[in-house]
């Protein structure tokens, strides 16, 4: 990694948080703004937000987008939290100002890269993040670079098939771990269990459900358990194929990991094969908030 | 890859192959002996076999096993085909006579090496391969490199499981793609629904059931549209996972793929993510017999 400052920016639903980023990941400053759906708007806002930086002088700017996106062209194919669909988002970035080197990638697999670099200093061979927040998405270090797949998609990671016969997921298929363990799947389910003992309950948060674990609810208990035992069932599938040095958690529902790790762990050891099973070691961020935009900021050159 | 002749073995349960490799991945010469199970006695014979070869110089050596390799060590940690528990495989190739670089890899893995060059010219950034034996083994090339993971064991692609509830495999687990698409496990569904339709049927195999089913018999077609189901399942999970470029089928199996691979094709289509589902290429090898002794004789520098 070439010393010099990039700037990395970490496009979210709700928010977007930007930051200054020397050649080892530390984050020198940090801003953030709100998102707006128009990306020619948004493009501005945040070119407005970073410019001071910019005219310091930066080596280029990484972005990662909660999306589907096309790296090479610079454009979201699909970004359901923004409601973008073939935006090309390098066009307003440059039509905002932006000069220099300017890259794009999908959110997960920049955090990926981020925590690469920050939470295990390129130490590792391989890295699966699973990054747990309203849906379930993940990246890929593998030989100690970072894996896009043949159209920039791989890391899907919510989509394991926990169960052929498992609730509807959104994106049409059954039993994929996103409906277990994103948020929307562990209210949802929250929400069936309480109404079954006549509680009444239309919006349960995964922050609500980790403390009602921890006093010992029997209803938040079940569905952390569930949400743990379909966690197992898709990390034996992940370690018996990838055998993955590291497999680390981020995002809002990671921390309530102690809630579910432990079943999850259980169920791995108890399915996958030994060898493997014993080699992958578990981690929790320490910096949820920092890992997109500094992976961001380090794809650049 | 540097210029220079190699020398591959593929150390299989029956037989034992091994080719003169250029740096291209040319077989220029090959030769055969039968597999015997003790360690001492297989590496005198292979060494006997490869002399001739080894005499007029070779850069080195690499061995693909069919078991769990220690690459770094040289042991097989594992080899139920070949009955070998912690055998220091190395230490009986160098007492045996061998000389020069050395190395060990699991089969699948160098088989995936092999195809890489061989079938795909270096031209792709990901495969994944998938062996089609008497279990379904397989090896993984990311970002135009070999992927062994933490322990060398990467790519136990049979071992993705395709249903919870479905039958027992030998790995202790339930409902692996190894149950559905093994040879044991086709044989095996194909006695009970033969059995089922008083049929007697002890023993048998992937080709007389391949026979079967094009000359149109409806247990022999159930049987393998089984199989491409159970398949289907287990590629929507590499493809959302790995959105890889090209996926190639070997091993005896890969032979029947006519019989299989459209149906697999149509539930990954019905159940992955389009984009990758649409990116992902499928082949057949063309020379299944050389891919693994190639990959392991192209793993030598």
């Amino acid at each position: 990694m070439r010393k010099g400052l990039r700037l990395g920016v970490d496009l979210g639903g709700t928010r977007v948080k930007l930051g200054l980023v020397d050649e080892r990941g530390r984050v020198l400053d940090r801003r953030a703004v709100d998102t707006v759906a128009d990306p020619r708007a948004l493009a501005r806002a945040v070119w407005i937000a970073a410019r001071p930086w910019m005219e310091r002088g930066v080596r280029g700017t990484g972005v990662g987008v909660a999306g589907d996106v096309d790296a090479a062209r610079g454009v979201v194919r699909l970004a359901p939290n923004l409601g973008w669909r073939g935006v090309s988002v390098a066009r307003h970035f440059r039509a905002a100002g932006w000069t220099g080197p300017l890259c794009f990638e999908n959110d997960a697999t920049a955090a990926a890269w981020g925590a690469y670099h920050m939470e295990l200093h390129c130490r590792v061979g391989s890295l699966v993040l699973i990054a747990l927040g309203t849906g379930v998405g993940g990246g890929l270090v593998f030989n100690g670079a970072l894996y896009r797949g043949a159209t920039g998609s791989a890391g899907e990671i919510g989509h394991l098939v926990v169960d052929p016969k498992g609730p509807r997921c959104g994106c049409g298929g059954r039993g994929c771990l996103e409906t277990y363990l994103g948020a929307v799947g562990l209210s949802a389910e929250a929400a069936r269990r309480d109404a079954a003992r006549g509680r009444k309950n239309t919006d349960v948060t995964p922050l609500d459900l980790a403390r009602r674990a921890r006093r010992g609810d029997p209803v938040a208990r079940a569905v952390w358990d569930r949400a743990g035992r379909a966690l197992g069932a898709a990390l034996a599938n992940l370690v018996n194929t990838l055998n993955p040095e590291v497999i680390l958690f981020t995002g809002g529902v990671a921390r309530a990991a102690p809630l579910f790790l432990p079943t999850a762990r259980r169920i791995l050891r108890a399915t996958a094969f030994p060898a493997p099973a014993r080699a992958a070691r578990f981690r929790v961020s320490r910096d949820p908030e920092s890992l997109g935009l500094v992976g961001a900021a380090l794809l650049v050159e």
